[in-house]
């Protein structure tokens, strides 16, 4: 019988390859997910591309980014931004750290990033900017100390989202899944924001807006109808997909995850159920 | 046998996944298609991402957009975007509400969208533009009461193509192919629109040829073109594709798939139905 | 044994889906070749998308681009336009028609199109800009009616591609290859030049440099070298790609499927004839 | 038993492959290596395009760009840009020679190219460029004579990336793996920094940052990660994909390929070979 610790990887290394398959993250960036049953560690896989993230690549970490096992293979250079943030803030369940495209032109010329339409509203109220020059001067601009951790996750404050200037973006989520949700809609919001600014007479949502649209967005509602409809694109890429619920051509074959384990062979009869 | 229910809903949920395909809709937005045998009805999915709308997904409402049947699963909650238009305009068949990425700066910046080549000509004559804020104030801007829904509807007037500010667009049809033509070259044509507006000195089409190209370009001939094509798209990534007719180099070569094999027929008679 | 024109029609359809899968054509747009032995005579599908273009739906036109058989299913309405260039350009082998969202840009501002780089140079040393207003006032802007087809072609002059404005691109070519390769690098020049124009302070190619470097890549060893990619991208896309001439590693692993069978040396014929 | 030889041409052929599959590459432009055991050698494809490049592809060359054993099949005309770099620079082990669709605007308007992420850092310090009409007038743009490619070679000094006015830009590395990394984030940090420069007040990394994150993104670590990530990618596409290491979850599940069995345990070896 899988364990709570079994799931939260397989939900995590699943968060990684669908944050890859949705174009926010590609060699580089990390996602992380608090210990499903002790807050004082966290998840993460270890160094490898995200898209490539399976559950046993998912290792253990305390709240200083010390790994608890002792490590096999290469970790993530940057993990303190997730151990830092796990610390500052107990609500936060997920992290996520990433360099999406979209994101980039305002860690670069500093312009403030604002939802223009209401699922953008789930980034936040505001959107900080840290520039790592201002307490550590020229760096490599990776955030590896825990000083610089703990720098960044100040700027986060009380906030979801935080710019890196000259780098990429953090995010924050009270769930794996809300986080994903805010990464994914966020870097969207992005590109729809610079093509406004680059028209001109731009007027994104206001503060109420934002609170309202950004709470309805991040109801189990949205949010389950979003990760489902990611999850059903990653399978389909991986060609694990099988049919979906709620169609009687489809009904019978309602995975049962427990992983990709079990299912294997279930998955080869359902299909061939389907097909008959 | 098939009733005239069964083909609609067989129809709508591909119309779901060709909007999902062509990149105009993606976890959210939605399609609907009034009842086929009574206009006081629609057909619409339950709350689901469109690529993965299945016919057996499809639920009927009155023209208020409560559910015939009482409902098992989640609805979504902006129905009356579709109630409202089709209880304001008998001619309209079908109606879509989506946020293509390509729209959204006309949302925001309020700069108007105009046709540019002949195809985004289908798009209508005026696209108005409909602030929530103007009747309802600051909201989550989701469109959820019947009073938003008719305030929509009455934005978009004699219209078929409504910009919501801060949100997304609704666009109509006489026939759901029409609904689905409009959608997709209206996105692209807001694309090419935004990179005219960058290079200044911007010339689009005058009213008159707006109205030629329009009407054209939604006469069968086109429509059943590029439904034939959006389909086929949507089968190749479905994995459903089967060898088109009028083609003997490929008719030897239809791969022997168990799969294919039994479905193949049912599509054939799908498809035929829908060219006449 | 097939005959040249069996030869024509295979290399014809190939093209349509290789213009379509490279982004040049959608559901619209259209591709002819002169016939191989009758200079009166060409090639064109019949209506239909052209990634969808298999070797049965090409028909047979005189060069007032009526059909030779009764057709017996829709043909394109804009026929003409390579009927008329054939008429006025004997040398001209191969005519596109496309909607490029890359090159509407320049059909709506007025902006000229320029070579940014050597590839792009193949799109010939002038594009002129036709205006259907000029002499035919408002119309639904398709190019239906011989005398448009004709004032199309004066307007192409002695040039290689020409603009239609709010409408789309008309490109010929001295053979099939030369004119997919003129499409597709011009298409990708358009998008660099839009840049490049935004960015302002822009140094296109001159006069000498377009000649020379268009010349260059007109020549068999590039223009070869471009099909056998594109047309290999097709095959893998189709389903339909086996292993790569000269490499002893993939021929070992060349795919038994039934499908493949019996068009897999038929398909390197062809390929081995055009590469001489 | 395979000598380095044989294993640069694996390799050389699959970084030609991932160039083309990250969009690098598209019909032209090539990368080099030189010879593992033979300084005054390097190993290039003979003329087809990098997506299509396998291990039987790849040829010597002597410095002065002459194969060493007579050709039976064409070879790249721009050859000289490679042995005339290696003649210049004893440390460059590796050369691309591309026309990434992002760096042409820098290319046409002489825009400096700046890195704006750590990542983009990977460039160098400086990006200088080079035009062919300085020294040689008007051409075809190619660099096909010794003495062009010498004078490419100069403008490069003793930087890793050129920019060639009108053409694109040739980069080099102290290893191929280093050398690719280089050619895909400086396309992607040119995407991200034409969106800074169109939104103004741009701020990019400062010299001693670039010489920190730069020399960072360079170690081991990160190439071999970017490089795992998208040689399975490469592997996905050419449907050669098999379980990921590290996962007992997908270890099972291995497909039975006969086509994959042959070479699975090579490529295995390779990747294993690599990571250290």
């Amino acid at each position: 019988m899988p364990t709570k610790l079994d799931d939260a990887r397989v939900l995590l290394a699943r968060a990684n390859r669908i944050l890859a398959n949705e174009g926010v993250l590609d060699a580089f960036g990390h996602v992380s997910l608090r210990h499903p049953t002790d807050p004082s560690r966290y998840l993460l896989s270890r160094s490898r591309g995200p898209e490539l993230v399976q559950p046993d690549d998912i290792l253990e970490f305390n709240l200083d980014s010390e790994p608890i096992k002792p490590p096999t293979a290469r970790l993530y250079s940057e993990r303190v931004i997730h151990g830092e943030i796990f610390k500052a803030r107990p609500e936060v369940m997920a992290v996520c750290h990433h360099h999406a495209p979209s994101i980039l032109p305002f860690c670069v010329t500093g312009a403030a990033m604002k939802p223009v339409n209401h699922l953008g509203a789930t980034m936040g109220l505001r959107v900080p900017l840290w520039d790592s020059r201002d307490e550590f001067g020229n760096t490599n601009l990776l955030v590896v100390k825990p000083e610089e951790g703990a720098s960044l996750a100040r700027a986060l404050g009380p906030n979801w989202t935080v710019l890196l200037r000259r780098h990429g973006a953090t995010v924050g989520g009270t769930s794996l899944e809300e986080c994903v949700f805010r990464c994914i809609y966020t870097a969207l919001n992005a590109r729809m924001q610079i093509e406004a600014l680059l028209l001109g007479g731009f007027e994104p949502l206001n503060d109420e807006e934002i609170d309202l649209a950004g709470g309805a967005n991040l109801r189990p509602g949205p949010i389950n109808r979003a990760w489902e409809y990611w999850s059903v694109r990653l399978d389909k890429v991986e060609g694990t997909h099988t049919a979906l619920p709620g169609s009687s051509a489809t009904k019978r074959s309602v995975p049962k995850k427990t992983t990709a384990k079990k299912s294997a062979p279930k998955r080869a009869k359902n299909r061939a159920r389907r097909r008959r």
